[in-house]
């Protein structure tokens, strides 16, 4: 459907048409996600079956399919070693897997979900059916003949799908050996790493001091005190930045930030190497962390994000049998304005530095996101993240956001997936909100012709390439 | 007005008239409200006057007008026994009352309650007139000779509203007497009770020791001790099974739950029937109730209702002169990820049982509320509570929770009033909001015809039925 | 553009321009803003250059052009005596200025600021072309002209606004002697003052010492304890009474409010005219001079406004180097249910008291507020404050608050701006979005021809008039 999704009023549905066909062609800027490089790395990488492409790596569709009672078993997904997957479940063949979901489909109605994978059958796949029980064999079928082909290698799709750039998300720890196999294949496609530290800043997560014995070995820090072990950072931040990275990314459960003296951030690390820290050390080393990741932005010029108000695996049971990011991830109340504030006194005003905030609480957009980034240098914000990643979850944080911060202290938009295939709907539905956006501001007045026209260009392209410093 | 709320634009408004008459006809599936009981048991029953049925029990009313400065006296609300009525409201004539409301009829300008009373008047009564000072005499009149009618017994106008099945709310002490004499009636109608424990489970309340006394009476255990209180309560859930109860109901000013051993809750027990609980005893004991009344729900199969957040009787005056539930009970910020972690714990995968939550701050829909029923099998959303049973608050519930948890994982609607003859109108307002916003979605290619059928008849009908249970 | 902003569904457009027009010709009735009254006070007040008027007293311009990067230093932003400006901005040219916001005014495009400028520029001065670097010149000269022109006068610029009655707000310890000369002076138009004593009330802020002595200099009262602070600020609000004034206004952090014995409230006071008073003292102090504050307008009629949930001043680079309410006043979270109770226990029911609410956070509209002031008769809820004076501010505004409160328990506009010129097109904002709004409602059949105009007028003047007893 040419026009989908735009307003019903014809007068702003054909302005919004104008606007999105504008951008249509512009090449897509993907400066946070989760592809995995491996698909790069390896030339002739052939995804597995559509189940595996489509359906486990899914944490949206298969925590809808739990709701209703569908077991991760029925769908595939794997319990940890140890755990005793059912007799009935364990081994289920794919096509059966795509069948269950395929009968079920309809509890995606009206959702993202629902739409992403409708809009990437059709425009990826060639595939315009409605997925449902009876046709579930033959969709899977033709899914899986596309698969094998070699237009599906995710080389040939990254040319056709017009990226321009994608980053990846990788543990600070990371050797980036798909990275650096990716530079040294002499393909064309430009694929940067983003580097992630939170396995080593979040003292009181499980396996934190193997995280840190890691970081001894790739960083070649002795890293058994404070010092070395921010000059280990310092230098990994080095190191990724070699391989093209321009942004670093930060998750906390708050946005809690706290500069705190060497010897008081040196006695926390101490007392987690010998797993004695508190809940309340992790708290503070965890905000003092932010400052430390800010203060090296500061120096090295990497951009800053910074993703606030998960609970992750909410779920014990889940995690004790399947593990973690399994669908189970909820989000809590969240707070900027004092929460932040000792970082912003710090960096607040630098006009050379950037931070990227993201958040789960989207009573923040307008009450303290939009008057923060609308006063301080240092700021932008990031689209509508993970369940706002929607029609009207980006529509409401325009509405939320544009009156007070404008659109040139956002950030343009982050796909932030780790579904290759569905990039690229992914971007068209954001360009889509976008465009009939712009058209309900302009059709009443609030904007002209040419001010719609840049602000498209800005939202769809200019910001995110701008923000991340991906013009280099 | 046949289109009446539907969008001004013309393709989404015919769209959603054939929505709309689609389920026009569909039976009325009431689970949870609070009709007095009494209007069944006796066959003949009458309602007084015209200000005994729409005015003095309606609080929606009262509250408003006493916000204008109309004194609840001069609406005929009566003072607890040994407060002095003023002299000149005393026995207030209600033909006056009834003046006195239309001619401030205004200030229920565009609110949910002036569009009830309006669609009421004219669907249930035949009356078009717009209540105002000069016609409120005639209109007076209109309605007592309708109330006097045969067609306008409870009985009667169960047949003509179509009601499938009709739920009271009921003290867990109660005996239930009125639903004994419908069922022994042989009348043909389904009224059904509904276990609500909030006296028993919430030991802070005023004559907390006297319900306790109650409850040993009715269940004829000794209730001196913990484990008896809790053998009184499955006592009474099987009670009111047996009369064809299906759900109970909850209410709490927050979410908080917590699983106390039997000696923990023994001791708090105790301490409260000797008057010397604290505040934080009875959060405790309340918090713990709410995970009893799950693992009892898990055993017997009532499906299990939560209120959340409503701070009752907020007006001291009011209460001291009055009584309770008198139009000043005030919301309050709720916060359900943590609060409900130990019940989800315990309970959140069970697909045998389900919890509907139903509560007063908007903000907690996409936030907590969406993400939770969009994973745990245990939830379903209840339709939006109190204020917001309105267009706009409806709408914001849809537009806030179909995106993250789909319709399938939605109660349906509850009309939750003690105004009988307004249910007709409460579950119209509703189906017209659900098929003007699935015409939204129809018209923008989210969904098309096929979903936008099914989606309106579950949300109507179908969702109710299955979540309550009532297709036994 | 005569339909601007309004909706584009052409019948819903239709009946806004109808309710719009319905009111255009009103009166402005101004209760709460900051215009400086010099501006009255002097018969032909001159406005300096078009940066002195339009750029460097508004900090909504000057905000968003620094979070861009754009210094305050650049744009004329004056640094605290003793601060050095750096060389380059230093005693800038004005016409330089406002070339360079010129350059950047795009940042403003679907804001608010970009609005009020824009048709600012076309219904106060005739310009209609929109500001860029190319044309800056010569709309400089052409503002900077008509500045020069008698019609430019403020008393000249009343009279072509259509002000009703402007109110300002004043220092309790204001000696008010602008105040004085306009009433000497003969002139016709009603300008006045409103008492605000935040400096006296907030025994934590800066400078509290030297305020509480220049009460003592203004007042004649010893003010060495607490009683005869209480009596001269009775006798402050007598004053202002006697020069017109019918309001008070209050800011604090939160609602929080909270009586004090005079033996507490006098221990507090003492401590804190030794500069010994804690934090928690300051809390206490300030929620219980709220309680007294209403216990005087009891007394005295004076209307109480309370505006609630601005961090003030939260950059302190900013502060430092400018001074204070420099564009870095930050919203946070706000509570009423719990924190206004205490004042409501004592005033709530008064039906001759008016309280009018305020605040930063949209989340309270329909969870708090718009519940408590259709109950409370004390309580009135102002229009949105601050970043929320904006279309979409507005539209939530009324989405979320008449459904519950009417519109009866609303106060209309205030315009709260120190930007004289603007006047005209704030109402005008606020005026259209109303017509929209209740355009919307009525072709919808919610409301009928004769509410929809009933209501667009109300809101448009009575409403404003009412609240504030200004049709004495």
């Amino acid at each position: 459907m040419r026009d989908r999704y735009f307003s019903a009023d014809p007068a702003q549905r054909s302005e919004a048409r104008a606007l999105y066909e504008s951008v249509k062609h512009l090449p897509l800027v993907c400066p946070h996600g989760h592809v995995d490089p491996r698909l790069f790395a390896v030339p002739d990488y052939q995804f597995g079956s559509p189940v595996d492409l489509l359906i486990i790596p899914d944490h949206y569709i298969f925590r809808m399919l739990y709701s209703q009672g569908i077991s991760l078993d029925a769908l595939g997904i794997p319990r940890l070693p140890g755990a005793v997957t059912p007799a009935d479940s364990a081994g289920r063949d794919h096509r059966e897997i795509w069948r269950l979901v395929c009968e079920h489909w309809h509890v995606f109605r009206a959702t993202p979900t629902g739409i992403w994978l409708r809009d990437e059958l059709a425009d990826v796949f060639g595939i315009t059916l409605k997925l449902n029980g009876q046709n579930a064999d033959a969709i899977y079928d033709a899914i899986a003949e596309k698969l094998g082909s070699d237009e599906f290698r995710p080389r040939a799709l990254y040319e056709r799908f017009n990226i321009e750039v994608l980053a990846t998300t990788d543990a600070a720890t990371d050797t980036l050996e798909q990275h650096q196999a990716i530079r040294e294949s002499g393909w064309g496609g430009r694929v940067i790493p983003t580097f992630r530290p939170d396995a080593l800043a979040h003292i009181a997560l499980p396996g934190w001091r193997e995280q840190i014995e890691l970081l001894r070995e790739v960083s070649g820090e002795p890293v058994h005190e404070y010092a070395s072990f921010i000059r280990a950072l310092e230098g990994r931040r080095e190191f990724f930045k070699s391989l093209g990275a321009t942004a670093t990314d930060h998750a906390a459960l708050t946005a809690y930030t706290n500069r705190l003296s060497a010897g008081e951030a040196g006695a926390i690390f101490q007392r987690a190497l010998r797993g004695e820290a508190s809940a309340n050390d992790a708290r503070q080393f965890g905000g003092h962390m932010l400052m430390e990741m800010a203060r090296m932005s500061g120096e090295d010029g990497l951009v800053m994000q910074l993703h606030i108000g998960s609970y992750r695996n909410h779920n014990p049971w889940i995690q004790a049998h399947y593990g973690s990011d399994m669908g189970a991830d909820i989000p809590i109340r969240s707070e900027f304005t004092a929460n932040l504030k000792p970082l912003l006194d710090e960096f607040g005003n630098r006009r050379d530095m950037t931070l990227v905030l993201f958040n789960l609480d989207e009573t923040t957009y307008s009450r303290e996101l939009a008057p923060l980034a609308g006063h301080y240098p240092l700021l932008r914000l990031g689209p509508p993240w993970w369940f706002f990643d929607s029609w009207l979850g980006m529509t409401r944080f325009l509405d939320a956001v544009v009156e007070t911060a404008g659109i040139a202290n956002l950030a343009g938009f982050n796909d932030d997936t780790r579904a290759y295939p569905s990039i690229p709907t992914r971007h068209d539905v954001w360009r889509r909100v976008c465009a009939d956006w712009l058209a309900g501001q302009l059709i009443r007045g609030f904007i002209d012709e040419e001010d719609a026209c840049a602000m498209m260009r800005a939202l769809a392209y200019d910001l995110a390439k701008q923000t991340y410093r991906l013009d280099g």
